[in-house]
């Protein structure tokens, strides 16, 4: 994406330290040349203290957008170290969009001045979006759209079109005299129309408005198959209350697959690369908590084969290769069924030949990998009974792998639980719990 | 997206196994309403035989974009369950996007038949892009773009327009005699201009065309930054070839995020829910091979302690509590950085610091935790030096972990190995490996 942010990172980092100012030079002259989205990912990718100096060079008109487009702890630590003066000049200049962006991460008496500051107009627009949540479409309207009055004609929006077409444009929308949403009128069609026809006329009929409720991944969704660039917003009274763009939805999508990574590891998606050590530390033990309560129930079916390992400790030296073949083969059917669970795909009517078909493969790749574990493992210690004992537990370890495999996510689903974050945690717990005990309990029933 | 198509999942299954045709009557008029990719997303959540059958309703004129829109397994199992004749007609109306997109799944023969019933033209634009490889943005150049000359005037234009407009398009681009791209003449600033002032006088000197051999990633970046929905794609000598619209890069963006997630587990992106089970288990057996050898590398690493493991049980009850919270820590780190050089955001200049912050977590998470789990330990076992053993390794585990998942991926981006494929498989051989060695090193020392 930008790959010139490291170099630059680099550069400023070592004059800092250097201090000599001729590279200063060459670097003041590049920085001139960043774009709002490259400034943002700048002083992301600087330690705290760089940050707020670099802050200091971005040009005063861009600040605001440059704070809009940072993550939220980044953002707040830049916020937090500038002068309560510099904060009232900066928030001065919002738009109404800019300031739903940084609401959440804004303390309220900076919210409250940049409010005061604002046009009447702006400031409904900020109370009308902030009645939505942060998963509401609504929420992010943006107000740049052509509207015309539903009597009006095409010599009308010719008219409009001569003074702006905002970016990301191809309709116009008709409403009555309440404002609430009439119609979607394509732009092309007023080509080569006469003036005098009513835009009414060249309504498209199919074309339909966005709910403000609609969720933001299901509007990005529905942005896409959608025959426009843009879709016009509606709130329930059916008032047009703002556009969304395919440029949103390109953001919404971005952003998903991004919280989407973080949350697997059990991050938050505002995670910064400098986030305060207490705080960063602080989010990740929660997710360090978790986990530790499904390895102590490992341990705990360890546990349970005390006296067997005392016996023969090869068990001890073996058992992480059962747990782990059976989680990487979970984890296969996992990602699968997930994916379909994403697409709508899976249903009561396929669950059964879905599950059959994943038993066949794990049986498969149980047998393939059993004989080859057993034969090395017996090889190893000169005792084919723990090679058959190994292979026996890790084909049973597939096969239940595969099993949860396709039910955990399922089940999840029903629950109302995303599978793709909590799906790998239970499952992995499930096959070191059922890999422990087959091979421990097998090598119980034969080894000793 | 598609929760539509679950229930219909469950009718076709159902009236196949009860036979109750009443129920079909109504299936049928469910079925005539679906879009083609819904069609796609349906044929995919059937056994194979059931998708055979369902074929058939599908209208004629929908069969090749359903085709199109499947993914590859799930296509060639329908394809190779089709007649050739009803192949044959089937490839009689492909157009040369709809063929590249097949093209890789595709037999040659059945290749050359598409070809040979293609006009002259349409054959033309599919050698064309077939020079372009998978990841080459050219290769998928669609053709639906407004051209002018670059002589042309204002009045050109319109009439242009009148005739027809293509979805996604707010510019139309001028080329030179031979066919060069010679500039961007956005549709607005055409608005209201005088019909015989040149087109060229319009221009947007800013708009820049996209080269053919650029990735389909990159090409997605640009097209999210630029000002337009559309960018002209020109080929090596500057020839004007083809379009990407933003709904290119939006579906670009989401096939991305889908094989990561794949790939993550090993899996083809190809892979569908019915993919025959010999050819899913072969493809699920290399990760599965893979994921051995670092198991067998911690089992060694176990080994190498058998005589302590012997005379301290709780040993291994207890290593795998060790070697998974280095391995949770370690891939929270490893997730941020992965983030971080995505972005371009991590070089020489701020891996120091960034190593500090990451180790300084990690040692409050690591003492955090050391503290619990020994305490813990030392109560569940009434031995004070076992707690203290297992909480030593635990701070030394994360503290390691914090290092390789800061170090790992950045030494894998050096090499140009992506980071988020192979990071994690590295990552947790490295937390295992640490922490069974540490774990059983520190109770060889202090327990026997």
């Amino acid at each position: 994406m930008a790959d010139d942010i490291g170099p630059l990172v680099d550069r400023i980092v070592k004059s800092d330290a250097d201090g000599v100012p001729a590279d200063k030079e060459a670097l003041l002259d590049q920085l001139e040349d960043l774009e709002f989205d490259q400034w943002a990912l700048l002083l992301e990718a600087l330690p705290i203290e760089e940050r707020i100096a670099q802050w200091q060079l971005i040009p005063d008109d861009m600040k605001a957008e440059v704070l809009v487009e940072m993550r939220a702890d980044a953002r707040l630590s830049v916020i937090n170290a500038l002068p309560t003066d510099v904060l009232e000049q900066l928030f001065g200049h919002l738009t109404p969009e800019d300031l739903i962006e940084l609401a959440d991460s804004l303390p309220d008496h900076l919210i409250d001045l940049a409010l005061r500051q604002m046009g009447q107009k702006q400031r409904q627009f900020f109370e009308h979006s902030n009645q939505f949540n942060e998963n509401q479409i609504g929420r992010y309207a943006d107000h740049n759209l052509l509207i015309l009055p539903q009597n009006a004609k095409v010599y009308d929006a010719l008219r409009l079109f001569r003074r702006d077409i905002p970016e990301c444009t191809d309709a116009l929308f008709l409403t009555d005299r309440a404002g609430r949403y009439a119609g979607t009128v394509p732009l092309k069609s007023t080509f080569g129309a006469p003036g005098h026809i009513s835009l009414v006329e060249l309504m498209d009929e199919h074309a339909k408005p966005l709910p403000a409720e609609t969720s933001l991944e299901e509007s990005a969704d529905i942005q896409e198959k959608s025959d426009y660039v843009l879709l016009p917003i509606v709130d329930s009274k059916g008032m047009l209350i703002g556009r969304m763009t395919i440029k949103d939805g390109f953001q919404i999508l971005r952003e998903n697959h991004e919280s989407e990574n973080m949350a697997r590891a059990g991050l938050s998606e505002d995670e910064d690369l400098f986030s305060p050590v207490w705080k960063s530390s602080m989010r990740r033990a929660t997710w360090l908590g978790i986990n530790l309560l499904t390895a102590f129930l490992a341990s705990w079916a360890i546990g349970l084969f005390e006296a067997t390992l005392q016996q023969v400790v090869a068990l001890a030296v073996l058992m992480p290769i059962v747990a782990s073949m059976g989680g990487i083969a979970g984890s296969q059917t996992l990602t699968l069924i997930i994916r379909g669970i994403a697409l709508g795909q899976i249903s009561k009517g396929n669950l059964t030949p879905l599950l059959l078909k994943e038993l066949a493969v794990g049986g498969f790749n149980g047998v393939l990998w059993a004989l080859a574990i057993g034969g090395i493992v017996a090889y190893w210690f000169s005792d084919l009974m723990i090679g058959v004992v190994i292979a026996v537990a890790i084909a049973l370890n597939i096969l239940a792998a595969a099993f949860s495999g396709v039910l955990i996510p399922v089940i999840l689903d029903k629950m109302k639980i995303d599978p793709a974050l909590s799906g790998s945690v239970i499952l992995t717990t499930v096959t070191d719990v059922v890999g422990f005990v087959t091979f421990l309990g097998l090598g119980t029933l034969f080894l000793i």
